[in-house]
């Protein structure tokens, strides 16, 4: 079994599409992460949920959510806009080495998880011959890690 | 609106119990994380399906996803079974620091949001006078966080 018998249809966005789109649609399909894509269309990233989340929350607030508390609900919807006029491109995690949450068609079983694993990512996306052909999530390949029962 | 407003019935497992039950649980039910209870009942973690796909790939292949390549079905089967005899507890990352995917009923959105950000967690916990509620993932979270549209 490879990587490209796995993959099912997966929502992704464009590098350069506003942000709030893509957490718009994070929300509205219950995903766990997004898969993001290349001018060229080839996927080049996936974007989790709480790293928008983590967008949207002010450093200070992160580094001591105590004072998350108080905030009223006016100030939370002030800081939502911060991710308004923003791109997906703003928004994705800057990585300390150039590797990706995307595997080629023809990886293995255990290589999706080498790379999912170590990326820390619940998707990875998956191409062939230079295209998306949809992306596997933790829970889809551990349906075909884990011996049955 | 507090966490216990947002909060949606969500599976758990408990430390003690068997590693691989919780990984067929999100397999299952295709969650981004499970909610873990210590034997008092009370939430104490969350456990994201990339890291029990991280508990079944060894350290060397995660180190050189490549390797993971010249492994053909019968290895992948074989470490699958890393799972078998060990218990939640195993498979749980050990935490640098003493702060938990867990908040309070009372908590704000933004303190959720704060929680969900700085532990880069798929989902939180919620507690109510020391029993679990429920639990709020970044999806849901964002549902409320973003402006409609």
């Amino acid at each position: 079994m490879r990587a490209r018998d796995l993959a099912v249809d997966y929502p992704s966005v464009a590098l350069d599409s506003p942000a709030l789109d893509a957490a718009h649609l994070l929300a509205r399909e219950r995903l766990p992460g997004i898969v993001v894509k290349a001018a060229d269309g080839v996927p080049i990233a996936v974007l989790p949920g709480s790293q928008v989340v983590r967008f949207v929350v002010p450093q200070y607030v992160q580094d001591d959510p105590g004072l998350a508390r108080v905030y009223d609900e006016k100030t939370a919807d002030a800081i939502c806009t911060k991710l308004a006029g923003k791109s997906v491109r703003d928004v994705l995690p800057r990585k300390e080495y150039r590797e990706v949450e995307v595997v080629d068609g023809g990886a293995t079983v255990l290589e999706v998880a080498a790379v999912m694993a170590r990326m820390h990512s619940p998707v990875v996306a998956v191409v062939d011959a230079g295209r998306m052909v949809g992306a596997i999530t933790a829970a889809e390949l551990l349906t075909v890690l884990l011996p049955p029962g």
